[in-house]
């Protein structure tokens, strides 16, 4: 393969070429040293895409569901790109992957590009390497990007959370319980699916489902909305009306209920728009990201200036309690003064 | 209420005074100003205490296990420290709290403390308090802390990983599958136990597990002990001998199979002592908690210098696409240079 400069990637992306898409999220996924000189070349072009984060237990049909979803929004003339999270257990693996199968349905339509990411193995983290991705694909000028993840496990929270409308999905007959609520996954939702709605026990699910949102409203709000709230709270009135969980049904194997789960998304579009919510959010991500890339390279800085040895030596005196933690780290900050 | 100088303070928990043990966790949950130091001058006496995580699915029984195994502790002359995480979600609430309500059988008992912690509200991270509050309750002499937490959530999954031995609870008719799949933490268990074995479908359950425990057996050693496998890849040959992890059946209310499991735990220990891992999982915890330690230091005396306004304008040129987060963050650390 011929060596591309970063520079020639870029351009050839924005010019559409699905090729050097491709070739970039890898680079990105990898986090290759020129991954960057791309994301920073990149970045002027993003912000422009709608983010929908799909996240339920194994079994509830999720990527069936992406797929109806992406059929219903290409016939709106949406391009869509799909980022598929594989799970980390090990134990579920083989489930997940045989879904992602469903998606062939999908292929050969240039308006849909689809990435599978492995969750394991993202130095930075797989929330940061997945926004990366999501970035890519942005400035690529995809309409809608779908973010697909198992929700098991806070990393794969984190990476739905980011998006601008999260769905979660359920089924009936996984069992009596609600998958979601044991995932902690149910207060991330701003959607609620009830997928395989065709089952005789969708009416269980829903009523457990409505059940669980009456208990969890006022705790949702203040836990969901508190920086919001927090805003509110000086004037004494609130300054947007929270709106309920919309509960959609669905049969995303036959597209049942699929465009009124898009009615839904568009709805939440709007509400996050006219109250101002999707860029206080997005101000928020913003200010976390620029947070832990401070953290990131200040720490480089420093442990750049301190010899291995003199590391290894402090963790040694931590393990045999000669220094506290505290204390150990201002010896590395002040290495002029002698350790007590 | 007087107020107590942390020295005397410290000086009276050393002594095995509990009202100040009450107080000197009161200050280092709330992360009052005065634990920093009173933490600096407790870390000599640490790490002497044995630690032992438990978590499990909500209707597993653990809090009767918790009991159970404290006093099966209690006949060995052991002091048992108890930190009892409650949950995070909203939707889970009731019920654990319920639960807490067993361990009333412990109180009056001198060797044992209980403190329950709220999974909300902890400025550095739930991980960070409750590994403060395990240190002081290590400092305050107890043989053994246990810690208990819901499985739900990667925070929750945080501090039991922090533990010597991680117990993870399961128990038969909580619906067809494993709970602890669901939640992702089979992975992290040195034991499984099988609890409230006295129903009719726990060879059911324990099967399914065993079935689990072969199938991720090789992608659990690899990625549990990636660390330690990393280290014997230069030689060629294992280091340490891979233990199966045991499967012990309870019925923790009437205290059947307790002593099989303490016995298990004494194994464990064994394991882990005899083959240095203890020490490396010290370690590497403690390197962990150096640089989380350096991040946040480093990160606070650079903010301190930079006027919020500075900081409040780079943001919004990040949202306005104006700069990019790289370009963003040498701005910050080389403020004379001119943003372009």
């Amino acid at each position: 393969m011929l060596k591309t400069f970063p520079e020639t990637l870029v351009s050839q992306l924005l010019a559409g070429n699905r090729r050097a898409l491709a070739r970039t999220i890898t680079a990105v996924e990898n986090e290759a040293p020129e991954s960057v000189e791309i994301l920073k070349t990149l970045y002027p072009y993003t912000g422009r895409a709608y983010t929908i984060g799909i996240t339920g237990a194994p079994g509830t049909g999720k990527s069936c569901l992406v797929t109806a979803l992406t059929q219903h929004l290409r016939k709106q003339n949406k391009t869509v790109g799909i980022i598929a999270v594989d799970p980390t257990s090990p134990f579920t693996g083989g489930a997940v992957l045989g879904d992602r199968f469903r998606m062939r349905d999908l292929s050969g339509d240039s308006g849909v590009f689809i990435r599978s990411m492995a969750s394991r193995g993202h130095l930075g983290g797989l929330a940061r390497t997945t926004y990366d991705v999501m970035r890519v694909m942005d400035a690529a000028g995809f309409d809608i990007i779908i973010i697909e993840t198992v929700g098991a496990g806070q990393n794969e929270v984190e990476i739905v959370k980011a998006a601008d409308t999260t769905i979660v999905v359920e089924a009936p007959g996984l069992g009596d319980d609600i998958q979601a609520i044991k995932a902690g996954i149910l207060e991330i939702a701003d959607i609620l699916v009830v997928n395989k709605a065709d089952s005789p026990l969708v009416q269980n699910t829903v009523r457990a489902l409505k059940a669980m949102l009456d208990l969890g409203h006022r705790q949702r709000l203040v836990a969901h909305h508190g920086q919001l709230m927090a805003q509110t709270d000086s004037t004494g009135a609130p300054e947007y009306d929270f709106r309920e969980v919309p509960i959609i049904q669905t049969v995303a194997i036959n597209g049942q209920g699929i465009s009124t789960l898009v009615e839904a998304i568009d709805a939440h579009r709007s509400y996050l728009a006219e109250n101002g919510i999707r860029q206080d959010r997005q101000r928020a991500r913003l200010q976390g990201e620029l947070i832990a890339r401070l953290k990131e390279t200040l720490l480089k800085n420093l442990l750049d200036t301190v010899p291995d040895e003199t590391f290894d030596q402090l963790i040694e005196s931590l393990l045999a309690r000669q220094i506290d933690p505290v204390s150990a780290v201002q010896s590395l900050l002040n290495p002029q003064r002698p350790l007590s």
